[in-house]
């Protein structure tokens, strides 16, 4: 016997029940999308590398799984370039292509090529996998789908209150708890500026992140190992021990900001859009969090990050507001405000919590067993009028042993086994076992529809 | 300004119209076969090299996208081997993995790799791009979906009656007119048995196929140039001018092929499957058909073709009865039968007839005017209600001039457009225009749902 095949790490096969679950999660999100007018594209798994590289950085560009050219990808190599063997700037000469590494620069490009035909304000979707050729570990995988929506062309803040409406109708329609938060980059850069370390962002972003694992004496100690000096960190104290509702953490930063107008500006955006916020009552809890630091360098407003309460996870969610979209592709000034939903992590949640519901099984609500050739002509006409009304069933195929058949239906975890005999052929009747409860009737073939 | 960026040639971007068109094609599809008791599954783009090669014949190897392998992929490669530069045999070195080129070779790996955990008979269907680096043309793409069904671990030919009523049921919910045509491998083995000529099946099946265009005597002489003597083709000729219902045709193979045991089972098979069908009010017309020659090496029962009746297009959808599925991967006696939808056909055929439902726009339901920060808030209220109740609507984000935003309602192809400016908020009202009819009203706030 040959091998048994396998399939590269890093990658999944998804079963039939799996499949029900990521197609819950995903027509959840969609429906979402959907509710608040945001259209679905699909854009090419491959992408021309010039497309691609120089966009995530020198890794990135490491991560990017490449495509070879077909037919003779040597052509116009030296012979020194090959013997060289430099694989980075080889990959570049045998490859034109490689598959898309997340959605956004592909989207950018998108825009970009499609200015002309496209309403502004833009508003889009799009549910695909991603690939990147990332060492692949638990929960990290080399094939995973990405859950994006974004709104280019408009700079309301209006958008951001719809994003978080977007982000608590996704879970609670999961019935996931979850606090939402939010952070602004002009706040962070008015912080940095006020304390005279304009370009330290990060740094005391991460710092103040750790506050409560390593204590306040541990986080200044931090700061100062930055370069950031004993009068700076003492103005920061403030913001490291932030507390209360959103709008008095607002309070105590405006006037520590009130001297910066960048930082000043971040504050205003914050209250107005919590102010906003509050004409919806939210299912889950949005709090305004200084220590969210994803995507600093691409981010200029809003950020926003998801986290599940009753599950040890990392984000479920993030996104946040950009000012420059397709600069990288020579179309400067296209500002938006995007969201991603991590759907392999959603679907770890919704497993751990086991929060699915009933008919994300993939299975059917009615078996035929087969007792022989006249009996499944008879039950293939009953099964054409349950599908004609949208019930999904199925006629064992085979005239097996009845035990054979039951395993199966028990496999499949159908709802209902019907049985139609010679008895029940004569009386114009079907046996019906209903395999959540066990109990068993029989009723008129006529009928067969009233037990949906 | 940097160069306008591309798409690799024979890949598409898909606009929120041409996703909601193609979305509409895979839930009909994705509909009939779950009715059907069809399961959803999925494979990794993809596979190992070591699955895909040698499935395709020597001109589907050369079809295969190849990823190059991460980091130093020159490792264990001698110089000579280098300077050889030798493409094909390089490739192998280089790359690992490959992009799967259909859904059949990933299934069968699926089916070896996961026999333990299937319920046989195993009903999976499966709806996922695949690529080939074929030259890209007219209707040709490197990139595209397919839409295949497949029952394995079962003999019984209630499946090919089902596949027929899923074909039925499929083009008749899309209102495409088609011609379902049957053959069976069988039969066409028992011809070439009869006129003693056994090798010969495809020349006789191409040659019958080219009767209509060519005339009896052209398809004769070509027969003849095949090899096959003036007496064998004489007793072909009852095949050769075979009409008359499926029945008449039937009975006619029949009494020719009584001396083969193979032709025989192959008329029974077929006879089985038009009474069996009988039973139910196809939509379309089934026709047996001798001139299909899909898959002739891999196909061992029925084979079946769909053809569009009112637009000149090739098959939109084909499939058949298979004895070796996994055999490629040491797994023998796997059989079973299966169809495929060719979607970006079906595509075209809607478009030219112009067959999409109303709703499958990628629009929302209503969009509300912004007419300033108070009236957008509560524009906003009565969008939460309505989104709450499953209608999908926005507000126009930005306060700009009303022919802008009314240009944009029309770019979108909303239904209604709302407006909500200071007399309406003092008025508890909201304006509405029918875009579709131009009709204008106003109506009370709290019966804005009435409108759907």
């Amino acid at each position: 016997m040959a091998q048994t095949p396998s399939i590269p790490k890093g990658t999944r096969d998804f079963m039939p029940q799996e499949m029900a679950r990521r197609n819950y999660i995903f027509s959840t999100i969609r429906k979402v999308f959907q509710l608040f007018g945001y259209s679905q594209i699909e854009t090419p798994s491959m992408e021309n590398l010039s497309t691609l590289m120089g966009k995530y950085g020198e890794e990135g560009d490491k991560l990017l799984f490449k495509i070879q050219n077909s037919g003779d990808y040597f052509k116009g190599i030296t012979d020194e370039e090959l013997l060289s063997r430099n694989a980075l700037h080889l990959a570049s000469k045998f490859c034109e292509k490689g598959l898309r590494y997340d959605l956004t620069v592909p989207f950018a490009r998108f825009v970009v090529m499609h200015r002309e035909e496209i309403a502004f304000p833009f508003k889009r979707y799009q549910i695909q996998p991603v690939w990147r050729a990332d060492r692949p570990q638990k929960g990290r995988y080399r094939e995973f789908y990405q859950c994006d929506a974004d709104l280019v062309g408009s700079d309301s803040l209006m958008n951001e209150v719809e994003i978080i409406q977007m982000i608590d109708m996704v879970f609670s329609s999961f019935r996931i708890n979850v606090s939402i938060k939010m952070n602004n980059r002009k706040i962070l850069a008015g912080i940095a500026e006020t304390i005279g370390c304009p370009d330290k962002i990060t740094d005391i972003t991460v710092a103040i992140d750790k506050l409560d694992k390593i204590g306040l004496d541990a986080v200044k100690a931090e700061l100062m190992e930055h370069g950031i000096d004993a009068a700076a960190v003492s103005k920061l104290e403030p913001i490291l021990t932030l507390s209360g509702s959103n709008e008095q953490k607002l309070q105590i930063i405006e006037s520590m900001l009130s001297g910066s107008e960048v930082g000043t500006k971040g504050v205003e955006e914050c209250r107005f859009i919590f102010n906003a916020i509050q004409n919806f009552s939210l299912k889950n809890n949005l709090e305004l969090d200084l220590t969210l630091a994803r995507g600093l360098n691409y981010y200029t407003g809003a950020i926003f990050e998801v986290k599940a309460l009753d599950v040890e996870i990392g984000s479920i969610s993030g996104g946040g507001r950009y000012d420059n979209l397709t600069g990288i592709f020579g179309m400067p000034g296209v500002s938006g405000v995007g969201i991603s939903f991590g759907a392999d992590r959603i679907y770890d949640v919704l497993n751990q919590l086991d929060l699915y519901p009933q008919d994300a099984t993939g299975s059917i609500s009615i078996l035929f067993l087969n007792l022989g050739e006249q009996e499944s002509a008879c039950s293939l006409k009953l099964l054409a009028q349950l599908r004609s009304q949208g019930i999904s069933g199925e006629l064992y195929p085979d005239n097996a042993k009845m035990k054979k058949q039951m395993s199966y239906a028990n496999a499949r975890g159908v709802r209902f086994v019907a049985i139609i005999g010679s008895q029940e052929m004569e009386q114009g009747t079907v046996s019906i076992k209903d395999m959540a409860t066990g109990s068993q009737s029989v009723i008129g073939q006529s009928e067969i529809s009233t037990l949906f």
